[in-house]
């Protein structure tokens, strides 16, 4: 259905892009529905046929962050990671959006030190770390934030592997022109069946290129990874690798609290969750050879991973009993500054099913 | 036009509340709109003539801490602050949520002191400051945020001013049923002229209750706090002297960073505006007699800012000179984590006028 979709700026892309989306999530405080956020979702197989959707699978989406499983493919098929030695936590840390503890700066800044790097090398910037732990930690320590506890330090240090292996020049491994986000560029349109040459661009928070694609491509692209059967051989390999390597180690993925981490642990990889910036997030679930894919309208992650876990109740991929432990994610309360809860977070009533 | 409306669960009023308010704030990364926020706002004076509006000003919303100018009210009314001689810096703080920098949490401590009073009696919770400065001085003394750091410590610090003008217990004074909530609540009946008996009800995230009331009657409320010539004298009196704090001491109402701090400000109290969690804004216009009420549907405060920005542009409180010093608040630029701007905030195209 989305194969070679003409994507770029259709005479009608600008009203699609303003119809309203439905109502997915709802923020209650006390008697009322304080907020709502909008959205739209695609379920869709490795055909591209869409099992469950609200709103338009056409709007275009950057997939930010979510398609970094996607991305970690070139380490494997490039032979970076077979050269390089790469290990299960370290492809999971190619895929991932981490909190920075150290656990996940360590492996990395472990990981450039046998390509002979360091942390200088990564072109991402610097930010404190997610966990607050970690975060206060350096602070009290006096020291500054480096490259790797930007979490996506992981992604950003499979790209020097990959670009080692191909003979690139390492410096400069981040612009659009440079052989590695070539070699990225060409497996999103490959993945997600269609051509972004003309698509819109912009720069992610790490300094990538991002691409514009419609919301069921990316859907598509992560189903494939769910089920690459119709994909040649060496892609079969490296989707399998990777997927491995993030049901073998959650923890990479994310971090402890994090919902990527508990629901790839809770459903032992059945469900391969990956969140993006502003309000996207994205699924490959193996045994089901599905994809899922959403944007939040607004970019508001809160109501991304309630949408999220909705789905994967819906399709049967969380049970009553990992639903009841999983609980404080799939529906959070919203507590006030003494801990009383005094409101939560669900999903809409007439959520779309 | 809202004296007195009947606002409680009416039968259109889920319906209404769902239907979507118009797209007022893009967010652009590179050449696409990534993320959008709807939202409501009204214009009105101090007879509720509405002169502006987009959405439906009849939607509910509770007014969180846009409401504090209206509270403090409370403060100069009873007495309490000529009783313990409160500073414009007081006033303001009472108006306040504060970034919790020494300035805003030593003079709310000073302030208790004089009333033989510590933080340990503010009931408002804890919180680190939001100014980072001050957080990580925090973190490093290895201290935790006591409960003056709160954003709202000087609020409470008003009300316990205010219990102890009533004889009113000071334990408990957050509760629906004490009397520093009960004359808190006939202000807003009264400024916003409606009946809140009904209304839904919630707790704020500093521990107090609050009502929900249409988008219009808050934008009422404000409008009579700028132009109080229709209210008794008393009143009249309070709303000059909170409005004149509030615009002598810009600093204390939030930081020196800050939308309403660089606001009030740059307008010299022109326009005092104040924020409220979820994506609500409040504005006083004391020259013009109007007041201003917005809520961002999704609760977003990058989208509450722009739009109430766009509105004080629109209504001449921001001239051209104003607004060129302003742009980084007006349209705040979206940066990578190595400093390089990447997409913007901004009014959508299209924005009701």
């Amino acid at each position: 259905m989305y194969q070679n979709s003409a994507h770029s700026a259709s005479p009608s892309s600008k009203a699609r892009a303003e119809a309203a989306s439905p109502v997915l999530v709802e923020v209650t405080r006390g008697t009322l529905v304080e907020s709502r956020h909008r959205g739209a979702f695609a379920v869709c197989d490795a055909e591209g046929r869409i099992l469950h959707q609200a709103g338009d699978p056409e709007r275009l989406v950057y997939p930010r962050s979510a398609i970094k499983p996607l991305q970690a493919l070139a380490l494997v098929e490039s032979g970076a990671a077979d050269a390089f030695g790469c290990t299960p936590a370290e492809l999971a840390l190619a895929c991932a959006s981490h909190d920075g503890e150290p656990l996940h700066s360590e492996a990395v800044t472990a990981w450039l030190g046998r390509l002979g790097l360091s942390p200088a090398d990564l072109e991402c910037g610097s930010h404190l770390p997610y966990n607050e732990a970690a975060a206060h930690a350096l602070i009290r320590a006096g020291k500054a934030p480096g490259p790797e506890h930007n979490n996506c330090s992981g992604k950003h240090a499979g790209f020097l592997c990959v670009a080692r292996q191909l003979g690139a020049p390492l410096e400069g491994y981040i612009d659009f022109g440079h052989p590695v986000q070539q070699t990225l560029l060409g497996i999103l349109e490959q993945m997600g069946g269609l051509d972004l040459r003309e698509a819109p661009r912009g720069i992610d928070g790490c300094g990538i290129p991002q691409y514009a694609m419609p919301l069921g491509n990316l859907a598509l692209a992560m189903a494939r990874l769910a089920d690459p059967a119709g994909q040649p051989e060496r892609r079969q390999a490296a989707c399998l690798r990777i997927r491995a390597a993030m049901a073998a180690e959650p923890a990479m993925v994310a971090g402890e609290r994090r919902f990527c981490t508990r629901i790839i642990r809770s459903t032992n990889g059945r469900a391969l969750v990956k969140t993006g910036a502003e309000g996207v997030y994205g699924a490959a679930l193996p045994e089901r050879g599905l994809g899922i894919a959403l944007k939040i309208e607004d970019g508001a992650g809160r109501a991304a991973e309630v949408v999220m876990g909705r789905l994967l109740r819906r399709l049967g991929l969380i049970s009553e009993a990992e639903a009841e432990a999983l609980q404080p994610i799939l529906r959070p309360s919203i507590r006030n500054r003494v801990g009383r809860i005094v409101g939560e977070i669900r999903a809409a009533e007439g959520f779309p099913e």
